[in-house]
């Protein structure tokens, strides 16, 4: 299935060699995040997970910023939900970059954030349900909230720590201060560092190594077991679901071909997709309820 | 709102500059834990939240010694909670570090370890609902229980993996061994070590920093936030609280100081207090009953 | 107590200074896992957890492996459940490696991995619910589910993120690739990296300190509530337990002798077997049902 390329004002979205790459694009305003942004971002998340081309997402931004944040133009009404999202029920209660996290923690595919230059405010916390973070050694991270009076959103509280631990979580919430792609690096919030020129070709690589070697409703299915088993209180729960997984997977075409491909010593071509195979034991994009 | 400076006994407490300093007291005894020093700590901690000029704790030692543990001279009636702690139904049942843990989770100011010498048993498990330590090269720690007969206590079980990972939690459980300073800095469990003498500023630095910067609120429901999310099941729990935080601070006087001091490039100043403007849709000092 | 050493067909099984040694043994086959290997496993570590004698376990390879993952000579009708280990109700929908993994997460003796060389899909899922890994420069590791057309099994996808973090579990299970002993140290993998000949004494010199120092009841408490409570919500919830394990051992003759000895500073020698003496507050080897 090849839907359409999606178009947007605030992103450019591209898909080449088996891989999206969502650009945030408002270079003039650092990419600063907004509530076109929000919905823009959801729709295209929903767009890589419906195009089976697409093996593996990176996201990075245009310019100097990876993202700014919070677009500030509004002033200190910028954290007022219905002044911001409008009235509706569904979004008037709502922040934004949780709409953003909690989409991303639902993607079927791996993303992958390359963060070229500073990324502050949600601009940092929309990664955190990322997969991976590679950043140029001009990025900048700060968690800055505690500076401007607010707190913590895009459910970074469940993210933050598990990314980092809870000390070095608290403490770049607390100061609030804005730090260096290398003290992110060694605090673990990025897996690697790299001149700004080399920043996107290496997370293409990461990205083609998963599109040229693993069975896409396989990597779908260990994305969604790996996180939501991040927040399970007992490993029973991960083997009542990979119990089903393995099950399901072990009578696929896919295995099939992945075992005779192994044997062979060639490349596997697996067969399934993830918009028709994925297995129907679990509903992979349910969500608990907001209210 | 300013109170009295409480006075106690095992501990000293002073507040300079927005920093509470706890020091544990008892140096001609290592400052072993002892149940009059439980009951301090918790109205210890008590006393930081009431403060409003308490914009951070930080907790360290009298003498040579952070704290040697529970106090021997009971000798080996000393884990018998009914002969330490008296027969109340209230106490006779509960661990007494895993009480000043609890408190000490429910702090709503940031908790800074400053690690000045040997750190054992309870000495240890009390840091470790602290959010960030800091570690003199005389420090050492251990977590002995195994080789006391006893088991680790001051609901370490839930805390310790979750700052030094499980495998490290768990061998450091089973040998018992006393370790260093350096070790406890490469395993994750102390931020940075220093000079002895260099310990406390090193503290009191980020503690200010803190006080600088920070929405005393924003700091305070960040702490709860990440400290509790540490624990839930899905990234929702954190979006629905975040939500309804983001949408209480987006709408008050800190973030409209918040907001035009970052446009304005200079310092804010922050008027809302912990005392009186914790928005109400959570109870921030709720825990589960002990029962 | 000292049962019978049990004997087995896939592995070796030997007790000697209170270490029992657990070898993966189809040396021909890199030890590929089978259904009769799982059910031996199972039994080893029920053999472990009832011989007093043993006071802690090592798990290793025969030969130039540890273990090479499921043996496929039954082609891709492998990761048929049904095929695999029968058609009974108890058997026909779970996942092997996960029955192996939650017998592991269940032991009440300390579990050290010795990894002597290629550890490939449940040859290295079945380490995770081991305490501490240990390995040879020679070892190499590798999450090879998708590359197969499978998923993460052995209920890794709990396991893994609480080893590793969630960054680093995407991305082994991702790719799928193989990678060296000493990219698995970097990522906190295996604690420390071993000359093939000095990896045996290593765990051995860690197996046993436990069994020199520490309390066997206590060790085993330990070991349950670090494991248990790596996925609670709350630190009341080990408050509530480890209060009662240390009322338990407050009053035992371990700690008696714990701190008799302690005071006097000489060995302690514990009277107490987690055969008998495990107190009964609650049932250490429970786990929630798998339907």
């Amino acid at each position: 299935m090849t839907p359409a390329t999606p178009s947007f004002e605030t992103l450019r979205y591209a898909v080449e060699d088996g891989v999206a790459t969502i650009t945030l694009h408002r270079p003039d305003q650092l990419n600063a995040f907004t509530a076109q942004m929000m919905h823009e971002l959801i729709a295209a998340f929903d767009a890589t997970d419906a195009d089976d081309n697409v093996r593996a997402v990176i996201v990075t931004g245009s310019g100097r910023a990876f993202c700014a944040g919070a677009d500030l133009s509004g002033g200190s009404s910028t954290f007022d939900f219905e002044k911001r999202y409008g009235a509706s029920p569904d979004t008037a209660h709502r922040d934004g970059g949780g709409r953003v996290s909690l989409r991303i923690f639902r993607s079927l595919k791996p993303v992958i954030a390359a963060v070229n230059g500073p990324a502050v405010g949600v601009g940092v916390t929309m990664q955190l349900p990322m997969d991976i973070r590679l950043a140029s050694t001009d990025a900048k991270f700060g968690f800055v909230f505690a500076r401007r009076g607010i707190t913590p959103e895009a459910a970074s509280s469940w993210f933050l720590s598990r990314v980092v631990g809870i000390s070095t979580a608290l403490e770049w919430c607390y100061t609030g201060r804005v730090f260096t792609a290398q003290e992110a690096h060694e605090r673990g919030l990025v897996r690697s560092l790299h001149a700004p020129d080399d920043l996107l070709p290496a997370a293409q690589a990461i990205a083609r190594e998963i599109a040229a070697n693993a069975a896409p409703v396989s990597v779908a299915i260990s994305r969604q077991l790996i996180w939501r088993m991040a927040g399970a209180s007992h490993p029973m729960e991960a083997h009542k679901l990979d119990s089903r997984a393995i099950q399901s997977r072990g009578r696929s075409a896919d295995v099939k071909e992945g075992v005779s491909a192994f044997l062979e010593k060639r490349p596997a071509a697996f067969p399934e997709t993830v918009s028709h195979d994925m297995p129907d034991f679990f509903d992979w994009t349910s969500e608990p309820p907001f209210a």
